[in-house]
């Protein structure tokens, strides 16, 4: 059992970025909102998995929508209002929150409507990362009921989503509602409890973005390397170092689709990187091999600050240094690798996990 | 008090076809649909809304999605499904069942959820005619709440439309879960009270369509003319006559869509007439001139049979009578044409009555 504070939050931002794989919603803003929470409302406690009690309700919360649109129309109490929907429905009350993706804004967003409902979050979330996908998560591939799940927005809208033949279907209908809300809304699904926690989230993901910015910012004070930093934090390697040329980028049925391209520096001289990306970078290819994958991670962060560049943000001329680290377990799993794999998003490609 | 048989439904969807102004969905396919569940679970009583007892739960079911689509995947029980998930949602279950338009099959959607579960409809309905959006009822134009509604497929996918800032607003995601579910599906509406029925319902009107179907057919029969029937029955007038020369129809965003363009006959020699539509008939102009517009009905039949030609099936070459009838007079309001009036089509142009 930890307390997050104020001054957790920058440090969760870069780390929530890192592993948001270029998505999650802009972890800035995300930071900003948490803090004004909790200036209101007062920190949050965060419980293990472990620390749960035995007639625990764990409602999910997160955000749903593109993160281009997100950082121009900011959310507000929309996770709340989802988790008070929710509850209506069916009529239980959470006794804690947990995060949907551990990846950006949706790290925090857990700790808004918790500070504001008076509950603890758990340190575990339904990815190790981020995915654009509601159906993409840990929760879900390992049988946990993905429905019934509200959607609110800002304006004081809300749907429930009540029943779905599969979770893919909970996405289009979570979608569909999103992008005639603004693009920007959160969600909140029906309480798990305590078994189906500890069973199917990846645990430990909020302490572990907490120190990898923690990690960060030491190296950045002490003036050694970011990039050394993070990697000590988090196993994982550098695939590609170079400056941003091309970034094609729409927003299109909800999400941030697109595709950016890398040129080459240092050991990376000559060669040229494609990434693609729906709102999360989802496959890597350096002279058209490809060399990291879906539901591995593939992170952005420029080369000197170690700062993490997510979609919505990447620009031409930055220099940012690619970093892969392995997906958790419970995504290299045939059933994991269906839901989230490369073929789930259409690649015509098996997954070959990341070798660091 | 009179009970709906097998033997009304063809006169049921003449009338339909005909107050359905184009729309309303398919009438011969929701007759076939009725006649089955009659066939499976007996006649239907109907209650006019005085016949209500004090206590009552009136829900109001429909289709909705694009005509165009309707023919080609056809409904099910969707309907009954829809009632069963906003009875689970709020608790409580209907005592009878009231249709949300009169027109087409949506005049008979009540008849087959009420057939399976084995309840009565009211002879009224809300809107006296067919309007494209959901919004578009008398019921919530006088103040009965539009959410919670529930939206149901054929697959197994149901969603709550549970609260919204306004009534355009529960049209907007209902018609995205709608897309999504394939452009058909069905809605149930959270129960009206005998006294909301009787102040805000459009009445008769199963009365009506079965009574305008058998004005018809008796003429048929006797070899007088339909037309004159259908006017006998219900006031209104001949607008134009002619073939139809043109049909731009499209499917989109969850509606058919388009203009027909019929050339005069007879009277109507040398004129045009162009008729624009939105599920159902918006505006008819005879050589650029507005004769019609909503509220008001604008109903093409054949001129030989009088049979009413839907959005869907109409096609080149077909010889039509396009008739007028008045709205009915809660829509002739400020508060009514402020919903379904020219205006809120999009038309710059006043509503004036159609003079019979």
């Amino acid at each position: 059992m930890w307390t997050v504070t104020e001054d957790d939050l920058p440090n969760i931002a870069i780390g929530a970025g890192i592993l948001g794989t270029g998505g999650g919603g802009n972890p800035y803003i995300g930071q900003l909102r948490a803090r004004q929470a909790m200036r209101q409302w007062g920190p949050v406690t965060v419980l293990s998995p472990h620390e749960l009690s035995d007639d625990a309700r764990v409602i999910c919360v997160g955000g749903i929508g593109a993160p281009t649109v997100g950082i121009e129309k900011v959310r507000d109490l929309q996770s709340y209002h989802a988790l008070r929907a929710i509850e209506d429905f069916v009529g239980e009350k959470a006794t804690a929150l947990i995060s949907n993706e551990i990846g950006g804004s949706n790290s925090v967003e857990p700790l808004i409507a918790a500070a504001k409902a008076g509950l603890p979050v758990v340190d575990a979330d339904g990815m190790g990362r981020a995915f654009p996908e509601f159906q993409m998560k840990t929760f879900f591939v390992y049988g946990v009921p993905c429905c019934p799940m509200a959607v609110a927005d800002e304006k004081g809208n809300s749907i429930v989503v009540r029943e779905t033949i599969s979770p893919v279907w909970a996405e289009k209908l979570a979608r569909a509602a999103t992008i005639q809300m603004g693009c920007v809304a959160c969600y909140a699904v029906a309480p798990m409890t305590r078994e189906q926690v500890i069973r199917t989230a990846v645990p430990n993901s909020l302490t572990l973005a907490r120190n990898l910015g923690h990690a960060v910012q030491r190296a950045r004070d002490a003036g050694h390397d970011p990039l050394e930093a993070i990697l000590e934090t988090c196993p994982g390697r550098i695939l590609f170092t170079g400056k941003v040329v091309d970034v094609d980028r729409r927003t299109t049925s909800g999400f941030a689709r697109g595709s950016l391209t890398i040129e080459g520096i240092d050991a990376s001289h000559d060669q040229v990187m494609l990434i693609d990306f729906q709102n999360e970078n989802l496959v890597a290819r350096v002279d058209g091999q490809i060399v990291c994958t879906v539901p591995d991670l593939i992170c952005a962060v420029t080369t000197d600050t170690g700062e993490p560049v997510t979609t919505e943000l990447m620009r031409y001329g930055l220099r940012v240094a690619v970093l892969g680290f392995p997906a958790p377990e419970l995504w290299s799993t045939p059933e994991g690798l269906a839901v989230a794999g490369p073929r789930a998003f259409g690649y015509d490609t098996d997954y070959v996990p990341l070798a660091v």
